[in-house]
């Protein structure tokens, strides 16, 4: 497996595409099937294969229909999008106007996929994924256990494995990281079954305890909306040094408007107390970074939407304004119910955006831990 | 100019490895210091190099006084991020434990960076760019001109400079598309001067009109705070189907507390009439997706908040929801000043990710647009 990237050269393109056919049997391109005139990958693959470059005609007609549709022509310079190489299979773009393409030669597979990333997803999942299983008789490709945490580092979780007998016999260990969120992978190696493997992950699961929230790859917004969704239960959001962060994230998920009412992004200290409704005197005697003004910002915001659960944070994501008393990273995040308030302090590390994404992942988490109490 | 993807895999990097000092004189690698089983560049660069491996105490040192701080302890673990190739210059980590280093050998210059994005940006403005910079003598890498374009499409753009026309000699144009904005890049070749390079620009900016919104490499939330800052105004925000997306491009910026007060993420029906005081009338007759609707929010947002500018949307981002009179991609964008309300209908293209992204993007630049009126 390798990935590798090169500029929208003619001689570069080539070049790298040689290298990936004598490595692999299996070779994807993404990129380059685009209107302008730096998107070459048509033209390098067809002067390679010695082939030509035919018109799709379906693909041009449902680009035509869509122009037509929001009354505009299609042009000679967007039809160019809908060419793919002769002999070729096109794979149909549900979301954007070049289609992917399949084309099989000298016992080599090349998929042409477009670049933009939601129309490389697209395909790959529409048209890719369904060939790759349809390949393989529908078997998984790939023996494996996830573990997805929250609230430990990378290191941390060396530390527990370590302690729990890491490494384990026959067992790859794969790690990916991102601010407050480790997703783990262990993979089996041939010799190993699927008992073991199974093993393997109950055993992950109790070094790691309460950290682990999914045992598949999913994220917690979505995790929050099956708890939600399942108990009818509704959400609104205060979000000071997040800014409308997790109010973005919980929105991702389709669906999200049956539990989420919304939020208040109170970025200024008087929308603390003007809407919030966060007295003027624990914002002077405690500061807007505090415990005090983030259990009043949650308990406001839940009586304001009228909505079962009320989550809200407030913190320092700098670069200025910490203190020694309350350094950058300094952040307090409640979750308010109507008969309790759960309240964490949290120093994260790192700089502006990643302060931001802890503190989202975290506020999240909590919520998650306090929904999941109640039972 | 190439860029190689490859598995935690001893084999596999070597080759890479190999292949790139081939090929280049100048190689970076990112990712692998990190303090699991599976950070494999360390040894696999000291192997090929035929070094050896050694602590950086200064690292360290600095890596256990930050634990200190925290009433931490330093474990053999995490220390061993701190561990670089012999002979190899460190270069500090500010905002993460292991440092990159550089190290020159056989007339080839090898980076090694860690591979978190925001650990991996540190390293390279603080340690790498000052380095490359000095290596040239101080003088631009590359001789090019770039301008932000919002509202138009890749090919949009292309039909305009095929009329003006393009291709110009000496003059290769690349282009970078995301949602509702594309980074147009001229560069010049070598025979051509930087008169000819900055007419090239001039003819770029005179066909797109006002659609470019900048000629550096600027977004447009930073280019907002440097116009409200200016004018010392203020700003309030009231998102529908964004769910805070805008409130958080806005507040990226460090700074933004001047000017940005936050505001109402008002993803329930029932939020748009109890906290923006949209009548249920004008919701009834018209819907909550509607021009109606969306003026009243960002005049009932300006107005809670005491700001000079509300900035409102609302639209149907799907997958479902939409009709055949408002198809899913529908969306009203306002902006509320003292004086008037601007309003502007859009049908984005696109999944879900992909609406909510232009949404935003064009949100912010009929602000722009609003407040450069003003003058």
């Amino acid at each position: 497996m390798r990935d590798t990237t090169v500029p929208d050269d003619r001689a570069a393109l080539d070049e790298a595409l040689r290298g990936a056919l004598a490595r692999a049997d299996l070779v994807f391109i993404s990129g380059g099937l685009g209107p302008t005139e730096d998107d070459l990958t048509r033209e390098v693959v067809a002067a390679l294969a010695g082939r030509g470059i035919v018109m799709h005609e379906p693909s041009r007609r449902t680009l035509q229909e869509r122009f037509a549709r929001t009354g505009r022509t299609l042009d000679p310079i967007r039809e160019r999008q809908t060419l793919i190489v002769e002999g070729a299979e096109a794979l149909p773009n549900s979301v954007g106007a070049a289609p992917g393409a399949r084309l099989e030669w000298n016992g080599k597979v090349l998929f042409m996929l477009p670049g933009p990333p939601h129309e490389f997803g697209a395909v790959l999942d529409e048209h890719v994924m369904p060939w790759l299983i349809a390949q393989r008789g529908g078997a998984q490709a790939l023996r494996e256990r996830v573990l997805m945490v929250n609230g430990l580092g990378e290191s941390d979780i060396v530390q527990r494995f370590v302690e729990a007998g890491w490494p384990l016999p026959g067992i790859d260990t794969a790690y990916c990281a991102a601010a407050g969120r480790v997703e783990i992978r262990l993979h089996a190696r041939e010799l190993v079954s699927d008992e073991q493997l199974d093993e393997a992950a109950a055993r992950a699961a109790v070094a790691l305890g309460e950290y682990v929230y999914a045992h598949e790859r999913i994220h917690l917004e979505h995790l929050i909306g099956t708890l939600l969704t399942r108990r009818e239960q509704t959400l609104a959001t205060a979000e000071s040094c997040t800014g409308g962060l997790i109010g973005e994230r919980l929105t991702r998920v389709h669906g999200s408007s049956h539990y989420y009412l919304g939020g208040v992004i109170a970025y200024a200290d008087r929308i603390k107390s003007s809407i919030l409704g966060v007295s003027e005197d624990v914002l002077m005697e405690h500061g807007a970074v505090s415990k005090e003004t983030v259990c009043r910002m949650a308990d406001g915001v839940r009586a304001l939407y009228g909505a079962d659960y009320g989550l809200a944070v407030t913190g320092i994501a700098g670069p200025s304004g910490g203190t020694a008393d309350k350094p950058v990273g300094t952040v307090y995040i409640a979750v308010s119910e109507a008969r309790t308030t759960h309240v964490e302090k949290y120093i994260f590390p790192g700089d502006r955006e990643l302060i931001r994404e802890w503190t989202c992942q975290s506020a999240m988490n909590l919520l998650r831990r306090s929904i999941g109490m109640r039972d």
